[in-house]
């Protein structure tokens, strides 16, 4: 692999577009029933003249056997090595609810619980109030002011909500106060490096402001704070692969994972048919597109065999849209697989396609996981996409003389 | 690879079960007169089957052209990268004889030798004397007592013994004392950090002893040392992996490699059908299996291709007592290929098999060299089985989120 700095000496700006239609969970398993899985039981005509035209393979997402998060998928599919960069847990909570995050933030996850009158935690989930309710607490909090700090209080879900210091010489390597269990009081947060120390600090006098403003508010009079994290700081793909990028997703998580990497997010109706549509309406204005389909990997979460097949299916009749601009280079990848058969994220490769008038076609004439496997990609990591796609799109200088 | 320290954050203790079952030297070469390697001319019906279902490939021991020994090949194959992890050969010489080497023990090989009037070594090997004789005269050099170390000196094989040093803050890096040359005095030894000083202190101190007592047994009167090296100290399956592994192995040298990593080395007799059996035994008291079969190997280093064969479609018609168990995951590897063609070890890729429910099949239908090029594991480093078995055995948490 070409570490970061040394592709920024090869990559040029050119006119030459690129689209990377990523799958979410795209990969599956055999259904017992059939022998085939979701991919190999849709009906896809235009992924398969694709994949003929093209070149196919499988990307391991991190490393053989290991399940990637949404987090880690995607930032391999962006170029950047996963087991290099990551993105905090808190960090991955604030982008998922849209919450515009600055390099220097430091981001938790936080629940509102219950302690009882000593002050030990009796309910972690403070019996999961409800949506509105949580949505009441956090204005309350975001009328916290302390020297030092801006706080965001962020309302997620029933009793969960975010957390965002923005401050000054910050470092999110800092401890939870959230205990993981009952019986015993919030830890205090504690940090090691000057910069964690000045969170620490913060965090706990926040997190006394909150129980004293909490106090009335049983059973949520409480608040625990877990997953603090900073801004991974990744170098943008603007910088490293001097493109214009933009990406086109329906859920927050994946406009937010975008932006880390330095991508516009374009405003977008949700369904797949619209996401396409978004990208051919602002195809004149940047020269890498990111789009992103969520419902194959929640039919995979579901266990629904049939759904996933249904949304695939759906997936390849609305190719034409992109299609029809005629990328300079088109790749269909996956985060991760989810197989229906697993209900969740799996280590399986994840099958690929490349499209380009540059690409060596192999012999693989159709899209799936048992025809992939004579692909001429092989398997790869999956941040070697990024720089394949940058090469058919001639977009990368010559290594040495 | 996802290095052992971030792979031990997401392995998970669970009931489900492994069996990596190592054919010692399995891969091959073509016999020059039929064009098919020995696992292509055995009849192997239950290894055919069991490719069928499962998914194939290659692993590739170390780095490709590179032949490895029976250590790094079984560190491999037990999840330890061979170019980190090592095993010396004083370190190897006494797990071979079954000796319980303990963290912090420095071990050499030694030789009994001839030295002239002048002290000049006049035979290596002292003639080759007898293993009885050998036996003998390590039992005089026990006597041997030094402050600052115990010494546990053991015969090996012919002039062949084995010396252990059990001390405090002992380093193995230390020279020989073997000039591996005739006409010349035995080497000081020499070592250049503190305990490595310390080390070749009590050495030469014992070298001294151990010439006043051989003085008498011309041709024996003397020793020679070489390849000290210390106990590797390697972070055990049980710690890394949260498994509790046992060993199967009818030679003394792979049961001492598996207990350095951690494993329970089972009594076993030592034919194949036993080994399985004794598996079989004990398949309640532990989750992970290392079943190593060694014949193959010796085959292939006496050049007798149809024994290896034979050994293979023994292999085979055995197979029935491990699957009759229902792993959950079940490997079948080898750590190097041993070609009769070449009569020793090769850097030829292995192939390899795994079989579990969570499996993706491939198209192979048979276990051979040749039907494993279509295989769905592709060529792999052989240190990523471990945490493909685990990630099949659903043994590992999600990276990221």
């Amino acid at each position: 692999m070409l570490p970061l700095d040394r592709l920024k000496t090869l990559t040029k700006s050119t006119p030459s577009k690129i689209i990377l239609v990523v799958i979410d969970g795209l990969g599956g398993l055999p259904n017992p029933h059939t022998g085939k899985t979701e991919l190999e039981t849709a009906s896809t005509p235009n992924l398969d003249n694709l994949a003929s035209k093209g070149i196919c393979g499988f990307t391991e997402p991190i490393s053989p056997g290991v399940t990637p998060g949404s987090g880690p998928g995607h930032l391999g599919l962006f170029g950047y090595d996963p087991l290099q960069y990551s993105v905090g847990r808190g960090i991955l909570e604030v982008v998922g609810i849209d919450f515009d995050v600055k390099k220097g933030d430091v981001a938790a996850r936080g629940n509102f619980c219950t302690v009882d009158k000593g002050g030990l935690v009796v309910d972690r989930r403070a019996g999961r109030i409800s949506t509105e309710k949580s949505v009441r607490l956090c204005e309350l909090l975001n009328s916290i002011r302390i020297d030092g700090a801006q706080f965001y209080v962020l309302p997620v879900r029933e009793h969960r909500f975010a957390l965002v210091l923005r401050g000054e010489d910050f470092s999110g390597d800092v401890s939870d106060s959230d205990p993981q269990a009952l019986g015993v009081p919030p830890s205090p947060i504690e940090g090691s490096s000057p910069g964690a120390q000045k969170v620490a600090h913060l965090a706990n006098r926040f997190v006394e402001e909150a129980k004293r403003i909490l106090k009335p508010h049983y059973p949520a009079n409480m608040v625990l704070l877990r997953g603090f994290s900073q801004h991974p700081d990744l170098p943008s793909m603007g910088e490293i692969l001097k493109l214009k990028p933009a990406a086109i997703a329906a859920y927050p998580m994946y406009r937010g994972l975008a932006r880390l990497a330095g991508m516009t997010a374009l405003d977008t109706d949700t369904d797949i048919k619209s996401e396409f549509q978004t990208l051919a309406r602002h195809y004149d204005g940047y020269d890498f597109f990111f789009v992103h389909i969520k419902p194959t990997d929640s039919a995979g979460e579901d266990g629904d065999f049939d759904r996933k097949v249904f949304v695939l299916e759906e997936i390849d009749r609305l190719l034409p849209l992109i299609t029809a601009l005629e990328p300079d280079v088109l790749v269909v990848a996956g985060d991760h697989s989810t197989p229906a058969l697993l209900r969740g994220h799996s280590w399986h490769p994840v099958p690929v396609l490349l499209s380009s008038p540059y690409c060596r076609p192999d012999t693989v004439k159709e899209f799936s996981e048992e025809a992939c496997l004579a692909g001429g990609l092989g398997r790869l990591p999956a941040v070697e996409i990024m720089p394949l796609a940058m090469a058919h799109a001639l977009k990368l200088e010559k290594f040495g003389a």
